[in-house]
């Protein structure tokens, strides 16, 4: 077995700190938060730079990502099987629903939005592809920790954040809910993850039956609910779309 | 002057072929195709797949580009000010003019796409953030190629694929074009990369009056010319978003 190689992991660690909190930061910000010398820092750096994956403002000296990541981004989209199968069947579950759609696989700790729809009307909205979502609070979150091992693994031993006063944060509460969403064969977020907004959602499987990831709708609650629940007509679309790509990617109907 | 690191450029080079071409490869396909002994190539295939840049199939052993990759591209165009001053002006672009609005910086060889607005119909269309367009036939690559000499060497240097019997790949030809840009402070592309579609762009500067992008409207050739030229509101409608991005930027009015 190989042996990871110590610069590339070290270089891994620069891009993720340059990706979270401050996104710009100087030459000993990044070194004394690694725990590296600052040669060695400057040397990965350096190397970053030349690559694309980093680039240094020129005025302030700071270090941020570089373009070259989101052309690769953009690569892994293009082979994405998954999401290739599924951009037919989210956007007719945009039409169908009125609601924005969003595609999510399983990565670290959280659902990658792979795919995005916007919500079929005029309005300005964020495009959120490469964007992470919580697992214990939001929709597709739970549907991938309740049928993925991996994913209900990593959500036990992530922290949980509360970020309303309606989120869940407790194990048995969540286990609870997971087999749920097992029964049920889909999960909902109604204002766990931000105020005024909820979710429904439902596992994509491929031809070996493995949950693979989700798709789902995300919309003001005051569309998706109905006397405090999700809309019925809403988690079947939910529920024909998630289905479809299922077929699509190989699962077999029974 | 710290040197730059070798196995991390070894790693970028992975990268970069994975986004090329193939995109899923295996290991002796890798090895042999960046003249590595195999146990080398595995080393930073498994480092590179544990830090989730790269993905092996279960199925196949073959390796293609990972989720890290989406995530840190979006981290990357969330610290981007050209695009973030850019958001609403191409928006209202893209409802102005009726077309789909790119927003691109020179990133290596060609244009990357950092921001895409659809076209405000209710068609389909493919996002294509992240995506490559060529310097020497595209509207907003002749603007890059005009304004800065870094893109204008990048052009001269590479290769120039005739996409259609319409490109201009000859060196002359093209610095008349780039003359032509700066005189009239626009660029346009008429069936030079895509049969059917033609394109506008104009330049953006920052607080320095350095060219930092271009942003233009690319549409059916149909709508977007008459009688064989832009139309004139168009070009308006192209340059006013390209100086007001500007304005935002901290460019100058003289």
């Amino acid at each position: 077995m190989a042996r990871s190689i110590q610069s590339l992991e070290r270089a891994a660690a620069v891009l993720r700190l340059l990706a979270g909190g401050e996104r710009r930061l100087g030459l000993s910000d990044i070194a004394s938060t690694l725990g590296l010398a600052k040669g060695t820092a400057h040397g990965l750096l350096r190397t970053l730079q030349q690559e694309g994956f980093v680039e240094q403002d020129a005025a302030s000296g700071r270090y941020q990502l570089g373009a070259e990541l989101l052309r690769l981004g953009n690569s892994y989209l293009d082979v994405h099987e998954l999401r290739a199968r599924a951009l037919v069947w989210s956007d007719d579950l945009a039409r169908a629903s009125g609601e924005a759609v969003y595609l999510g696989v399983l990565h670290q700790q959280g659902v990658l939005v792979v795919h995005h729809v916007f919500r079929p009307d005029d309005s300005r909205q964020v495009l959120e592809i490469g964007a992470m979502q919580p697992l214990h609070s939001t929709a597709m979150g739970k549907v991938l920790a309740a049928y993925d091992p991996v994913a209900h693994s990593e959500l036990l031993d992530g922290a949980r954040e509360a970020f309303t006063s309606r989120t869940t944060t407790e194990a048995p509460e969540l286990e609870a809910t997971f087999e749920q969403t097992r029964q049920h064969g889909w999960a909902s977020d109604t204002e766990e993850s931000w105020e005024g907004v909820a979710s429904v959602a439902a596992p994509i499987f491929d031809r070996r039956r493995m949950p693979v990831g989700a798709v789902g709708i995300t919309g003001a609650v005051e569309r998706v609910c109905e006397d405090g629940t999700i809309r019925p007509t809403l988690v079947a679309a939910v529920r024909g779309c998630a289905r479809s790509v299922s077929r699509d990617l190989g699962a077999g109907r029974f």
